[in-house]
């Protein structure tokens, strides 16, 4: 058979090693007689294997001491209501926003459930092809936070650098489909977050990293479950967590150490991107909208120039063993989520395909 | 090596044809090229998955029509608020609760952030060992809703009636612990859910099983990722669900119906209980609290009658492959679990061992 490659945006592509490792341990984890899923997570195993996945990430990231980090479940939509519960005290709040495409504006949606929010800056006019500059936002003085999607799945648009016009506001990421694609400071920001099934693990864990002083203000409201110092203070085992998606989540940790880490990850994701956004560019018969300087690294958006063509180009994919490159009903076209997990080789026969269903 | 038996209190025992089948799939489902975990929740073979999960369940437990299956996230802590949040409308609510252990303890714990809460009846006095008569229940005219745990995981206390003191009253059940191990009559209950981990798949997946009249009440604050009308509408889909363990349960439920459904569960587990409370009788050594009525099929606590023999008896039991019976920390002693996947060899094996180390 083909080489098979899916380009899914999420649940996406995992490293084969990760998913060969987790066969093979299915029914009996290194000699324990019992699978990752039959284990108490109270157990010495599992709190085993939690305590790697968390050290990993840790090292990965290069989280300082003084940020806890959570896995939880819900995913990135449940945060956009979990992160105001969490953040906005019982005040008469504002949550600032940059509207950069669809997730920062589900975000949006939901916060103004909780609190007050402010639009600061918005692509959407424009149909999400860049990133306002800083010099146009209107912030709000004393609002709670500054909420921005660094990376938008959907409208492949990636923020790449630490916004500074916010001053003392802190600042919330959702980091979601870019996550340990590229270094971090995570020093700068006061919460990053993000759905694991993208370049972490499986679809129902969920990352949180918080800064330690902004534990302890959830609203009344807020369930228990849900409260960041419960889950910051049990270790994720307020509730019984997602066991066996840490498990492979602490996998695919492994996996990037042993590639060299998101510094290596970076690197091949530069080459990768370069590599495919030079095919899209090559003539007008692919089209990707988004300013050159803001395209996403791990989510690359395109259209055929005749759409006409949309269902023969995803047919031949197919028959290539190239998967999941419909793009997201809303904005319809084509998409390759290309992440950590996709080789470069993934990458290079997308291209070919792309030469050979345009004729070049 | 000798056989293992796990009898974790959850997460918990899978069977193992189940796993087998898991491990063999990791790779390439059925021939896609891709891991389950690697699917778009929206693409045809997740949604193939997804459908076939939920209709197995409906089967197994004959859910009539007018109530939707829903696979969400957060384990059945999360839903203590989430219920609450689904259920008490935007008036003055009291929730009527029966208090039979730590479970519904903490649900009245956390429904009290929401509502009213009316403790009908509590067995707290008498340490949990039995459920108060109907007789007794102060319920409140008008209630919102009267939630029962129907299986109490860390006391071992089970109901095994449908009450019928409540009226009208809607009847919230948290079957987490024994759903799919008797057959049980969907059309009484109002709202039925549980966390995965005992006898359905992995932690991470949160099944509520509830009727259409209740759906489109919730308050605004609910995240509207647990808004009960939002994921059923959305075929559990209206966040990414957790697909991995949905796989997993549907696998679980394929298996159950290759067994006999949940009639032969019942009889298997009526044997396998009875097999063990008898050797926990037989004489003083051993003791479970538990009025006999209303013990629990599938959690059985019990305590040496000589507790500086704990650690010897665990390290014993772990010896011979009897796995995870320290009880919970809250309550100590022992406990087993003898969930669906625990076969009657598991439970003679511990009997073997309860008699051995008795020194009868």
């Amino acid at each position: 058979m083909t080489n098979i490659y899916n380009f899914s945006a999420g649940p996406a592509v995992l490293p084969k090693e990760v998913l060969a490792q987790a066969a093979a341990e299915m029914l009996d984890w290194q000699g324990s007689g019992m699978s990752v899923m039959e284990m108490s997570h109270r157990g010495p195993e599992f709190i085993s294997i939690y305590r790697a996945a968390e050290r990993d990430l840790r090292e990965l990231l290069a989280v300082p001491d003084n940020y806890k980090i959570l896995f939880m479940q819900g995913g990135g939509l449940s945060q956009n209501a979990v992160i105001p519960m969490n953040l906005i005290g019982n005040g008469d709040a504002t949550i600032d926003f940059v509207q950069t495409g669809s997730w920062s504006s589900k975000s949006i949606k939901e916060a103004a459930r909780y609190a007050k929010v402010n639009v600061a800056a918005t692509a959407k006019d424009n149909g999400y092809t860049f990133v306002p500059p800083q010099s146009e936002w209107k912030l709000t003085p004393g609002a709670a936070y500054l909420h921005l999607c660094t990376n938008e799945t959907i409208d492949g648009v990636e923020i790449d650098f630490v916004p500074t016009a916010q001053g003392a506001t802190t600042l919330v990421a959702d980091m979601s489909s870019h996550i340990l694609s590229r270094p971090v400071d995570v020093a700068r920001y006061g919460v990053i977050f993000g759905g694991a099934q993208k370049n972490i693990g499986p679809a129902g864990v969920t990352v949180v990293i918080v800064r330690e002083d902004l534990l302890g203000k959830a609203v009344p409201y807020t369930p228990s479950a849900f409260d960041f110092k419960n889950v910051a203070d049990n270790e994720s085992m307020y509730n019984t967590p997602p066991t066996y998606g840490i498990y492979i989540a602490g996998l695919v940790f492994q996996w990037l150490k042993r590639q060299g880490g998101v510094a290596e990850m970076e690197r091949r994701n530069i080459e990768k991107a370069a590599l495919l956004y030079a095919a899209l560019d090559a003539d007008d018969f692919y089209q990707n909208r988004v300013q050159k300087e803001y395209r996403s690294r791990m989510n690359v958006p395109f259209y055929l120039r005749d759409e006409s063509k949309n269902e023969a180009f995803l047919a031949g994919a197919k028959e290539r063993g190239l998967l999941q490159l419909k793009g997201h009903k809303s904005v319809g076209g084509m998409r390759a989520s290309i992440y950590n997990a996709m080789p470069i080789e993934g990458v290079q026969a997308l291209v070919d395909y792309l030469n050979e269903f345009a004729g070049r």
